[in-house]
């Protein structure tokens, strides 16, 4: 008889790449992942590639590439020095590291509830018991559980697309410093920012503490190539690089170089402004539509920056009954209950769902939005 | 007080890698890594890549990849379809993921003796505890363990160079079988044969049973782009699939794309041919300088294939101390203890070292060999 590890019987699929699976049928308008649009990624390509990059590299990443992402979270607050900086192979990557660093069978983990749905799955996978918080509801974490770790998306939150004032920046901090709580902050979203707000990293209000931040490629340069990064505190410096090395030796060089080329090309800062004008008219027409269709059946709020909407529907009904619906009529969107831990029941409360507005093009978007809200009205 | 898992406990370096943070050193002739020459390996360029491989992919890998490693697989008489095969962003993830999926705190696995030092190094982060075999001593793995896994590395093995006989790989396949242990097979090397023997997979002689094979591009590609992949029975398709989903998402797209042009490419065939020439000519001569300079301290195979010699020496001395003075004197090898599992004391007994001969130039390895020579016949 096959004998698998315990933890397996912990191994959800993600519903999300599930969906994924089917978005790439001809015709198909998804709303479901987190897809950055085709048309905003730049153009590819390797001349001048040094073929000193086609050898196996450091663990840590490339120097050169740390020293940028060093440099840029300077700027944004976050003092610390290329040491502490990892190269990850996707931000994915990042929340599998920090599970093995924290997590055993029963330990507490404090997550947002709701929260971004791969994390939970990751840290289920290793064992981890979740206790919920909710800053967006004024619900600040349970300092009375032992936590090993908690995990916050403070800027643009997947899914809710809230965004952390300073003050509850300075709250998150402090509850984590005087509780000796580790915080990994997951921030992929920091350069989608559409209207001001602060977007400073928690991680650099925590004078002492032990504190892991996280980002990302995928959203603004080219998710294809899978490239992240993490900045620890410096104990956690030595374990997360072991840690990197055992997952994968290290990430593609090619990725890194092409990374490189990308953050020191001269019209970076244009292309990002760009990146987020586009985004935010898609934002703008979306809510336009979504006003249009769905005012009767849902509330939301307009989210300042990042890539999705969340509603919350008037009345309680089974949404992934809607999107097999959907599926068939070629709309795609993440229904909300995947997105909250286990030991938190607003999903069996209220229905929520989740919609990316970055990846549809807008004709495309008001026809979804429209069967959409035709599906939900008459469920 | 910072609370970190259990399992960091066993997380120790990779003594591989943290030599590998110092050849980088101007004028360093390093025996090392399994480092590929960096002359041997082709220009990339990025010229016709669809503007669609800059998205998000599929977890299991390109369906067109999959398929061109299918049809190798099939020619070398492993047959299997697309389906089964999950690429990998380098066969480091492999190890990773398999060890999540069978491996818990103590359970038992078999392990060749000496073997591969980065899997005993993220097996025993999971918790596995080391049953050794040594089938070129004819030590086969004892049934009488309640076996969760047997990992073996039949062609070119790492570090001693030995290839199963076509005996020896049904002998392997029926214990498995018979005993009903899942069989993980690496085969990393098996494009580099410079002498005629049987590599046909050992998954290949199982009728049914559990088995997973998984193989590189680092070796005769580009390791820097970190791809290989992974072919597993069945029975395993889903949660391998789901884990590696969990690690990192899916392995860089570009480098897929990369690795699709070089396997289609025209003169594919010829390229392997050329490499394997080089290396072949690398290891000749690598040999007439052991003969000349060694002779008397150590004993040795000519290894059929791979990339490294393993060499006994002929009284037991301190090996990582030998290491210290070689690194000052600018040459880097294996001490061969890093390659035992904690339950085998053949390193206790006697000494072994693993030399690369792959990387370094001829000069050099003939210099780097007079230099290692001197220092073991001093010690």
């Amino acid at each position: 008889m096959l004998r698998l590890s315990n933890r397996i019987d912990n191994l959800k699929p993600s519903p999300i790449r599930e969906i994924l699976s089917v978005i790439d049928k001809p015709g198909m308008i998804s709303f479901a992942g987190g897809l950055p649009a085709l048309e905003s990624m730049p153009k590819l390509g390797l001349e001048g590639i040094p073929q000193q990059y086609l050898q196996y590299g450091e663990s840590a990443g490339e120097l050169e590439l740390r020293e940028l992402i060093c440099a840029d979270m300077c700027r944004e607050g976050l003092v610390c020095t290329a040491d502490q900086v990892l190269i990850l192979s996707g931000s994915q990557q990042g929340i599998d590291l920090v599970a093995k660093l924290f997590i055993d069978e029963g330990s507490a983990v404090a997550v947002e509830s709701p929260t971004y749905l791969a994390a939970l799955q990751v840290f289920k996978l290793f064992g981890a018991d979740f206790k919920s918080f909710n800053f967006s509801a004024k619900e600040s974490p349970d300092a009375q559980n032992s936590l090993r770790l908690l995990y916050a998306i403070p800027t643009f939150q997947n899914p809710s697309g809230y965004c952390y004032s300073s003050e509850e920046r300075q709250d998150l901090a402090d509850f984590c410093e005087s509780n000796q709580v580790p915080l990994f902050e997951d921030d992929p979203y920091r350069d989608l920012a559409f209207d001001s707000c602060c977007k400073t990293p928690v991680c650099s209000f925590m004078k002492e503490g032990t504190w892991i931040y996280q980002s990302s490629f995928s959203k603004t340069f080219v998710p294809g190539m899978r490239l992240g990064y993490m900045i620890s505190s410096n104990n956690l410096i030595k374990p997360l690089s072991r840690l990197k090395q055992a997952a994968d030796l290290h990430s593609s060089r090619i990725s890194q170089w092409l990374t490189i080329a990308l953050l020191t090309d001269k019209s970076r800062g244009r292309r990002l402004a760009q990146l987020r004008e586009f985004y935010s008219k898609r934002r703008d027409t979306f809510a336009k539509s979504l006003d249009e269709h769905s005012a009767d059946l849902a509330t939301w709020q307009i989210p300042p920056g990042g890539l999705f909407f969340w509603l919350r529907l008037n009345r309680k009904i089974d949404l992934n009954e809607v999107l097999k619906k959907a599926l068939k009529l070629n709309v795609a969107f993440m229904p909300g209950d995947h997105f909250f831990s286990n030991d938190k029941c607003d999903a069996a409360l209220d229905s929520y769902l989740r919609l990316n507005f970055s990846y549809a093009n807008e004709g495309d978007a008001q026809r979804g939005l429209t069967i959409l809200a035709n599906l939900i009205r008459n469920t």
